[in-house]
């Protein structure tokens, strides 16, 4: 089975290869796609190497699965296309189709059934995947009705060229200089940017309505309150989220933590007597989400909880939740 | 008149210092006490050099204001006979007397009149300290019913050390070595931690209990539901505060903008269209809480807001808020 990933050089194609390998995914043949400019580059995949192709819709369509891990302007431009009947199964990791209502928009712990017959689907937002592995056990069991998220975003949201910037700028800091932003709006070594992706007329950015539309759309739950606090920090490619829930049902931290332990996709890591709790530094490069500060909500009672979770932003965010969506349409 | 800085060779101790000096705070004689082991040593202050002492009880009520930068227990054991009649008016920044009802706990702008004729008053946690400075003109115009905060503390909390491991261990990092924490309960550079000080039996960590407990007690609202998620993450001295806000009659961006224009201590930032909104990075040395991102909360509707704030740890946390409280008792 031919498999075609197109923005192979990006942080998230990367980890798309080592993912369709670490899950066995059937790959027969891998190509690789990107910009003119890589073409006739070879890279070396746990496929073996593989020399990168110039993009075309034609080439792309003689596969069976195409995942794309471009910007939104090119998915806009070439998903139809390449997803028309004849052509592979495009799953699209940008926000260009997400909340288009023809398009599923899917995290397949929660609804691969959503998938149906698709040809396109769409990967969610990194910060709203993360925090969909806890929250929609807890949702199923106990019925959310508030979920306020604070996040605590990874330069990798950003790409390669954001953990570059972060590196270099703290190499930069520590000498007493001072780092120049081209990736970020402003410096992020030693800051905190409270602002990813473009501000919206309400006030809230586009990446904190993300996590309030895509958390409805996943969950089916068109009604549910979900505000998010979206914040850039100094850490490389770990997402965390500071979550507060209101339930309709009373809930207990316990009851959650029973529950959170046999879901799919989830570590509950919650034993603060041996310090142990969700973090980047034991998050990163694992492929389910960290949950844990799970504890009675001060402000909601029995009927809320405050917890935190931690998940690998090009993994779970991205990279993972792409092959998972393609591994859900495999002939059974 | 003689001033008494208990703790001088701190992070919080040399933050008094240059306070003591921008706010033109009547200082005659500073004197420095420290351990045993700084004795002897010339300290340069904005007052000149001054040669640390040992402390002794005895030596520090010769003065007219005592700072205490010391911990907890030290404050335990000392603060008592310091502040007894004839000595100074000790203003102690560790946690140690928060909660007694005996101690005002006291944020100058908030409830310098709940210091009366204390000889010894309690200077806040710094993430509560923080939050204080928005929130409270808030909860006067407003009423809060409902506050929830999730922190992103600077490693400055943790003291001198705790700056200097950030530091060391992002060198390290940087060149592919890993660090060994030693203040911190894992290596912070390129994580976040989300655990500081000691977990209480709820769940909630001794940090975000103060954040609680203590905003009830300066806002004198015993009920007021508060609940805090606080994390450590690779920042130097400014503290940021994703805060969500019930109010009990509606509220407004706008309205709020407004109001806290004209609030003593904060700066409102907050220009989406020119990227202004709080961070450590314009946070950092100055006096003021910027406060910023204010928008209509999408779960509490027109009784609600998010906002997000930021704050220097050891000015509005510590430093600055201690000499607050001491110009308040200056007679006029």
């Amino acid at each position: 089975m031919e498999v075609a990933l197109v923005g192979a050089t990006g942080a998230v194609g990367v980890e798309v290869c080592n993912v369709l390998k670490a899950r066995s995914f059937p790959v027969g043949r891998l190509r690789l796609f990107a910009s003119e400019r890589s073409a006739g580059k070879a890279l070396s995949t746990p496929f073996g190497d593989v020399s990168v192709e110039a993009f075309s819709v034609e080439a792309v369509r003689e596969s069976t699965y195409a995942f794309l891990a471009v910007s939104g302007a090119f998915a806009l431009e070439h998903a139809a296309a390449l997803a028309a009947p004849g052509g592979p199964i495009v799953i699209d990791n940008s926000s260009a189709f997400r909340m288009d209502p023809s398009v599923p928009l899917v995290v397949p712990e929660v609804n691969a059934h959503a998938i149906g017959s698709a040809r396109l689907v769409a990967n969610p937002n990194c910060t709203t995947a993360i925090a969909a592995m806890a929250l929609y056990p807890l949702h199923v069991a106990f019925g959310l009705t508030k979920v306020i998220v604070s996040s605590y975003q990874a330069a990798s949201g950003a790409g390669a060229e954001g953990m570059e910037e972060l590196r270099s700028g703290l190499a930069l800091s520590l000498r007493g200089e001072e780092p120049t932003p081209k990736v970020f709006a402003h410096a992020l070594p030693f800051n905190v940017i409270p602002h990813i992706d473009a501000f919206t007329e309400n006030g809230y950015t586009k990446e904190e309505m993300k996590v309030t539309n895509e958390t409805r759309k996943i969950f089916a739950a068109p009604d549910l309150a979900v505000s998010c606090t979206a914040v850039r920090i100094p850490t490389l490619r770990a997402h965390s989220e500071a979550i507060t829930i209101q339930t309709a049902r009373p809930i207990t931290a316990d009851g959650a933590r029973e529950l959170l332990r046999s879901a799919p996709g989830v570590r509950v890591v919650d034993e603060p007597a041996r310090n142990a709790y969700p973090m980047p530094l034991t998050a990163t490069g694992e492929h389910d989400v960290e949950v844990g500060r799970i504890r009675q909500s001060l402000v909601f009672g029995e009927y809320g909880l405050d917890l935190f979770v931690c998940g690998d932003q090009l993994l779970r965010g991205a990279a993972l939740n792409a092959v998972l969506i393609a591994e859900a349409t495999l002939p059974k």
